[in-house]
């Protein structure tokens, strides 16, 4: 098929055209109903600033409109042979309009159109990705609450240190959670500026006006600078990986949690068979493997910014082709963190909490601090009671039953102020929602 | 010498001393004032909750600001015997206070100590970098504006192909550095909650005030959950990474440019000669070392991000050492960005742009879309008078004086909007430095 | 479909079934026909010690052959339903063999069978990409010896800066392939190791044979111990990735600048039309698409060994699921790399080469090294003869004409020692082929 | 101070100069030997082919021998004010023998003088490497022997699987720094190639003997193209880095293990109290900081691949500035890799190993494959003997005493193969050291 961009027909071979156009295909069906709300949008906008008339106008827009509906119905077909979904599209409104389909490349490139599209995408991505972050952290706010009172061994160095409880934390996650959604909000505000009307990286002489087609496309502002617009493809898809990667740090910390807490030697939860994964050799093993893929998924994202700095580095300003690439490393990306998060969002309801954990003699010198604090309570200095209690647990004679523990500061494990956090959370969630 | 947590003297030796402090003293440095900062706070606090008399607080409040005196003064004295500045402090305490000096270490641990005075150092070399920016943001405005009727060739791919300006170029990288703001600010944000009272990550039994000491110190908000206050260690600094990151990207990009727009085949700027550097063997070499040396250094801020996953990554909660080595990766690349912001502020005025650059034959075909477009305005459609155009250069015949470009539209070389690209900037600085 | 290793039947279900299984079949088909000859080299074995009978053996075997034949005349169908290839195969078997079937997996685990399948795969894929090295191999050398009369100048620090030439820049990135194939080769002496036997990573109590295996399967020796053999997987990969990278390295090299060179800046080389691309906008372009996109993707590749330390950083021994995605990490790297040989095998002859560049005049200084060089030959010393070339530069009178350039050690313009280059390419190409 | 390439006073500013040089100088005193040493060779070689006259080589060579004498009884002192040590040796050589010293400089680039001593530094580098890995590797063989009847569990998924043994672990570990020395030896292979002669990376007219070098400094062979020479700045450097990172791996790995096994929830090691670390606030700990330490570093040297990609990527050929970072960033992760393996070295022998583990009542199920192979040696099929087993273990009458284990196969915990072990790391390292 010749291009759009073709003088002649044989000019370009198949073996060069599959090369590259690679798996950019692939990807073109989640842009394409962008790319026609793009069109719609700049065709009008001609029509504002005189350059087609209302007429060709609203020829333009009656077929994107049906190539819309087709496209939201389910029943668009993607042209194998187009060189991209763009092509694609004014082909159909050449071969259905004429003279008046060649017009609605005016005053755009293709550079232009791409980067409207994903940014459109990413923006409905990042909504997605928010809301399943959200049910997340209701989850995890849940059952901090449900289980509170359930205490737990606190580790530091993988050593015993001091006590915590399954309040603490599940709800250490969730608040995590706000901090990523910071970033991600930063991410959204990056991303939310429009490119339309920078070209090729240069504007053009046409007296297009790129305040009507930011309004009109919900922009919150636009990319004023056509090169510095340009200079956003390959900057956007970096910097919302690095959100991404941000969550997804947070997803494979709790995912490696999850697998020691349910090692028998941990033996601190568990989930009912249908959770776990048996082993083709040892009839015994229920394999925690939901999670362990859910921690290698998330490591494989937070490879994301850096996979974007070795193909985005050292090029000057000014496209390079280079920046195709984008759309097969983030998409499927974006796709396995909405899987993870999907995942773990219908699995944890069903975690299981083991009670009486701190009974196991091993847990005694959790309480070491408890009894150092009681010693200063007493008027003992910090530092002596410290080495007296140091020297019982040397001279095997330490002996502390915790009782009631009574923790009460903020973010202990008798004060978790869950509403504090969440009120943290929902205002950033409310931003990136809206 | 002994530690503060030794319980008998003999226990550690000194391969196992030299090996665990490693070059942690080299970076205690920057972190003392704060370290007393937040002594003094934790003091304060201990008194207003009765675990310490005001007398005690006031004596230790008054050798602590001895202490912090002879910092500012420059006086203070690392001892390269501590086991770092946080033991060196509490030891003096001890040394001048007996048993009052003892009291300070309660209700807190070296963990929540550290994760402070590092925030707390970290809050201050945002602003710094943020005011450094802001210095090479004026710089490319004056620029901008300056030179913005100085036309240059635009390339995609490498190839010859619009029109551009100086006055684009210098100001598609001033608004960038809007967009690696937003980044930082969302940094900000995350690292400006305070973590005392985390304690160890699990918190304690004495009734501690945080939001007093939050208030105190001038966090914006704190971390409750106690675990997720021991998290932000690593995470804090793998954020403010990606920020760097981000902001080193376009610092990276902007010298690309220069080293190329350098070379005999481009030609387009110059510098005096006490900006570039010779060669050891070819006496005619103006080397842009400068602006080499800054892609590089700003490259290795890009790795930084990525070495902070690889060395958090797969540690479940709860405090590791491995957090130790946090301070020397993330330090010297602060150095390192603010001196390339720093010789990049102080070397660009004197950069020398060089004018009728198009006037050379080979970027005649710079105006190929100026021909279409002006093909289009006397009523052709785009794709007739891109394929017309494009024939008459396939047969050699194309032939367009641009005479006066007249782009108008926003972001275009005729309409830089200067002042929207700063409007947007210092909304982000002012966020930043306030 | 109901798991091998399981005991009941409603046990997983579904969703966690998709999450765990992921796109594994999807990479699963190029595993199928190593399975099957491990199998039947496990099988043997297994009469070898007495564990079965020859009859069994005989009647497995069989089976294994006609699923091989399937295998290899393309009619064998992956069972979408299966949970992986290793599974759906010994289902095979136990349906047509019953009892006999089920012994298959006798002193074996799914570990190692894994483990066998992707390294048997990976030596055919490590000689796949040696034999398309040697075709770009022999491209370049052949280009070198053509053009080693043509010039071309020397830059660095993107200055001019000596007299090179085509023979020399072509025979560069030849040399440059010796090295990556000697990381490869390293690879491949790692990865040629029989892991079979060692179950799930710790070996079993059945007599079995290892080194009939080993011998067998054409290993060239085992990895002995049974907990290594598992930590190999996971490394095997990240050090076939290194050596990927490696090579990666050299082609986007060589890519860029290609780019660079084809820029009307340089204006060193050309293509013909069909292999380069043209713009939605500028009917002037031909872009170098091709060697954009070998650049993007041969970054994509050097970010893989990264990927996989980010992947099995952190894990302690012992097998974790999370091992899973090596293959489609790694996989789609490896047709990627090939790919990006066979286009470049496929362009490289139609390159065309540039005479009399030199003879711009913005090239003089090239020859300013000559001029010192006449000038020590005459007596001077190097550095007096520096400092006087440096001044005529300086003062605008610097002239020189190079005439016949007389370069003559080993390496330099007029001796490019292009078959000592090929002998110590072919050594190592002929232990990676052997 | 003038630099040697300067032809007058003023020109470079001291800012320039300060942010140029940057941590150059901290580097240079490890180069200055070699450097010495390869303008001995390179003074000898220009008499060879009668570029200087014999009597200026003796002279010339004599000042160095002296210069390198100081080095060597570390009395040569870095000059602070010079550009590097290769500018001050020459300076030293001027300032001695006048117009003499002013010739060694001929038909040289600062471009190879670097490469080469960074060449030999790093071969040397590769030895002391190579000696620490081999003293590691024998502490494992022997700890491997002496611990090889007691046993441990073996996991899979953190969760138990099957008996596993001290001897088993230990020996993987062994096995494990083979393949890393295999890669190690191939960089050494790709590092041993001679650079000097190829100037600025274009060789030059002097009629130099490149073989004479090569064979006067011991190298292998050479770098025969002159421009390829120059690549392998930074490439030698990626690559040992590469090299380095599959160590580093194996280090960061069995460290893991070791914190984890010292964790009171496995239990299954000890270290005297002198190798473990204390906390500020609980004293019942003993950390394993060493361990977490070494991890930690091992970490951020499997960053390295990473960094040099990021510094070296999409750079065309030719030497950039850039290139100067590699020393900073290579050279200190030698030396915290060597600092890892000392203290491993020295720490190791200390370890203390339980016995008994097995007993503990959540072991028993590591025996359930024992007791499938009892069945399966009695003449059930594996897969029905599987399906009894499991069905056991569900019902809780599972009940399986070892006895005596009698795994005997090549690998496996009573066949160890520690001799075969030992023969193949014997002759890579013999190959590393030769």
């Amino acid at each position: 098929m010749k291009k759009i961009w073709q003088k002649d027909d044989n000019a370009t071979n198949i073996l060069v055209n599959k090369f590259t156009v690679g798996k950019d295909l692939d990807f073109d069906e989640r842009l394409a109903k962008y790319d026609v709300k793009g069109s719609m949008t700049h065709g009008k906008m001609l029509t504002e600033v005189g350059i087609i008339s209302h007429e060709e106008s609203e020829q333009i827009i009656a077929v994107l409109k049906e190539i819309l509906n087709k496209i939201e119905s389910g029943s668009f077909v993607i042209d194998k042979n187009a060189e991209d979904i763009h092509s694609q599209i004014e082909s159909i409104l050449i071969e259905q309009l004429g003279d008046t389909g060649k017009k609605i490349h005016t005053a755009r490139s293709r550079n232009d159109q791409v980067l409207l599209d994903i940014k459109l995408y990413l923006l409905d991505e990042i909504r997605e990705i928010t809301t399943l972050t959200n049910d997340f952290f209701q989850q995890l706010i849940r059952l901090a609450e449900q289980y509170k009172h359930v205490l737990l061994p606190g580790y530091t160095h993988f050593q015993i240190a001091m006590p915590s409880s399954f309040g603490l934390w599940f709800s250490a996650y969730a608040e995590a959670l706000s901090d990523d959604l910071e970033m991600l909000l930063s991410v959204k505000n990056i991303i939310n500026k429009n490119p339309l009307g920078s070209a090729a990286g240069y504007g053009s002489s046409f007296p297009i006006n790129r305040e009507s087609t930011t309004t009109s496309l919900g922009f919150q502002s636009m990319n004023y600078n056509s090169i510095y617009a340009q200079m956003t493809r390959g900057k956007s898809e970096k910097m919302l990986a690095m959100a991404m990667a941000a969550l997804a740090g947070t997803l494979a910390k709790f995912s490696y949690d999850i697998c020691l807490y349910l090692s028998q030697n941990f033996d601190f939860i568990s989930f009912p068979k249908e959770f776990t994964t048996g082993s083709s050799i040892m009839p015994h093993k229920k394999n925690p493997d939901i999670f362990e893929l859910v921690r290698a998924r998330c490591n494989r994202i937070q490879a994301l910014p850096n996979e974007f700095m070795l193909l985005t580095g050292n090029l000057p300003s000014g496209y390079h082709r280079d920046m195709q690439l984008t759309k097969e490393i983030l998409f499927p990306a974006i796709d396995s963190l909405k899987e993870c998060l999907e995942i773990l969002n219908y699995t944890l309801p069903n975690i299981q909490v083991k009670e009486g954990i701190l009974e196991d003699e091993k847990y005694q010198y959790l309480f070491s601090v408890e009894k150092i604090n009681e010693e200063v309570k007493n008027g003992s200095s910090f530092r002596d009671a410290y080495v007296k209690v140091g020297q019982e647990i040397e001279n095997n004679v330490f002996n502390f039953k915790a009782g009631n523990l009574n923790h009460t500061h903020q973010g202990s494990i008798g004060n978790l102020c869950l509403d504090k956090i969440e009120y943290q959370f929902n205002k950033l969630k409310n931003k990136l929602l809206g």
